[in-house]
């Protein structure tokens, strides 16, 4: 039988209720269908910091490093706003992408049908929308040197952050862009800043080469990264896949998740480069939100977007496409009945907790 | 009599439309007012680097250096997209801006309510909507050292730009814009990545003691760029002035003016700081939009943001408070009624030119 190991982080807030309802499902597939999952637990995040003085021990790390695929809840919370910057709950997540080494984070912003008129667009601007957002996640001004604060002795403060981007980390990220673009409506637009910023001018001129030598069937086109967040706002279905650095995927892809009306439904997977030997790549998912402080412990919390995430690592790290599929669908059907967490609250529906939202999904699935 | 000197540069594009109308409005104010407005013209983006080879000639800077204040158009086009980097359209805005020293851009964000419709946020989200993006605008990554891209010999090439912030950069641009919040609804949200980058900490850490020291009497609160960017995007009315850094600012402040749905009509200002003899201030006034290549020398490109520019210019370089008061109001009787420019036409309007919108508000004015 294969075995299938997955390591889940919980991590603060919510991210530990929206993980309980993954458990269910993981442990049902291995019931029922023989999946052979196996899995084991980690703290990360403030949590972590409380049971060891960092954000994530090693311990953690190496076995997030053996496992075929890491589940992440969410991090932070106030009760760790004021420790020290390099064992805060975000140093963490940061600390996994980077020596997993995931170059590849994709958010799929995608707007539930059933909740098109939570957005605060109007509805016909995003009823339909399916984008996906590529964004690179181990290089650029998150992890570039130098990265500091100097003290000029006069008063004065120096701080200093470096954006860093070589050839090879904009091509494989671009190639990933245009592999899934083909898998959908063969479209892919790139947004820098080549105006203002010399890795612009890189990040442009590479991904049209790549796109020149290898991906010349897909439909490039370039976007300053303003621009293309006033484009996302003024007409979102123009897009197809989107590809761009850290920091612009940062800010981008939240406003797409925004958008959509389905914030808290949203998943996203960071994946790394297949072995060369066995194919396999490392891979981490967890839901765009945050680990929601306010109301974390109240049993209320939305697990859909922890749930989609599970549904990601069946289709990336297992190639268990139908299963993945039927999940997806699982929740499109349970929304479509009006069954909805607090936050998705709408008139006619009916309210349900996260444990109630979670058997629900698992009963359609 | 004062006299009172205006430098125009017009750029490219819809620029030199759009600026003659407000070549109109000066030689107005000059005949039936005796106000005193000197102008002198000088070529900035491409049609400088038509005309010299560079984006903007020493004469030009000179002359704008000596102003009391510059008009700026637009600039950039497709027939300079490939010309080298450091003459580039955009070398030029951002030359004046960096060597007139403007650091504090203000970037209004409102919603005319004849145009509560055309946003592509529900109406009831953007009604009456008023927000002022104060932007740094003279440090952080558009300027910092090292900017460059360098070949590292094995078909690899490493782009790298850098973002820095000290102390008195990020105190003055605080300063600002609690100052403005104080003449507005007293509220000051400042946005960073304090999770990410060691600028960002050290902004938060600034713009906090600022508050402490001299501001207490605003009210202060910090969010997360990202986050930040999803709040406007939610619920843009909970804000009133936002304070960030020069990209973070052209980010957010170009994302703000297309959720009024009154992109077209968007002016800013770009202020330096005061004299301390004279008490004067370098400043730009200019749209925030482009100069739309696409529709240049058809007449049909709306005049109201460089409109808008110039009254932001009365009432900021010259503090001609009443007369800034009656071209803004100007601007909204002739849109309520109905007068429209093609980008903002809607049913029941009357659609005119360049010519026509800008003779109607001189005529309203
Ligand atoms: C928590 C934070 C470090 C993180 C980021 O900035 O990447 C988050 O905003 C995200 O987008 O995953
Ligand atoms: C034209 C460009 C250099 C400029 C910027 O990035 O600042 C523009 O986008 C703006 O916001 O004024």
């Amino acid at each position: 039988m294969t075995t299938r190991s997955l390591f889940l982080l919980p991590g603060d807030g919510i991210g530990t209720e929206t993980m309980a309802e993954v458990r269910k499902i993981i442990a049902w597939m291995n019931e029922a269908q023989g999946a052979g999952f196996v899995t084991d637990e980690g703290l990360v995040g403030g949590s972590a910091y409380d049971a060891h003085g960092v954000a994530i021990s090693e311990g953690d790390m190496k076995k997030a490093l053996a496992a075929d695929a890491v589940l992440f809840g969410a991090v932070g919370g106030p009760k760790w706003d004021n420790v020290p910057y390099d064992v805060r709950p975000e140093a963490g997540l940061l600390r996994l992408r980077k020596d997993l080494a995931l170059f590849a984070n994709l958010r799929p912003a995608i707007c539930y049908p059933a909740l098109a008129d939570a957005s605060s667009l109007k509805p016909e601007l995003v009823q339909g929308l399916d984008i996906l957002i590529v964004r690179e996640l181990t290089g650029g001004v998150y992890f570039g040197e130098p990265k500091q604060i100097t003290d000029l002795g006069n008063g004065q403060k120096r701080a200093v952050d470096t954006q860093v981007y070589d050839t090879f980390e904009i091509e494989r990220i671009a190639a990933v862009a245009f592999e899934l673009a083909r898998t959908r409506r063969n479209a892919v637009c790139s947004m820098e800043k080549r105006n203002v910023m010399k890795s612009g001018v890189l990040w442009n001129e590479v991904v049209t080469a790549t796109h020149k030598d290898r991906y010349a069937d897909v439909q490039l086109s370039h976007m300053l990264a303003d621009a293309g967040g006033m484009q996302l706002v003024r007409q979102p279905k123009q897009f197809d896949v989107i590809v761009t650095d850290n920091l612009f995927g940062d800010m981008l892809s939240d406003i797409a998740a925004m958008l959509t009306g389905s914030l808290g439904m949203l998943p996203s997977a960071s994946l790394g480069a297949p072995d060369p030997v066995t194919g396999k790549r490392k891979a981490m998912y967890e839901p765009v939100h945050g680990s929601a402080p306010d109301i974390a412990g109240e049993g209320i919390a939305n697990p859909i977007a922890m749930i989609a995430s599970f549904a990601m690592c069946l289709r990336y790290s297992f190639n268990m496409v139908a299963e993945a599929d039927r999940l997806e669908q699982a929740i499109a059907n349970v929304l479509e009945k009006g069954i909805r967490t607090g936050d998705i609250m709408a008139p006619g529906c009916r309210k349900v907790g996260t444990t109630e939202m979670g058997d629900t999904i698992l009963a359609e699935f």
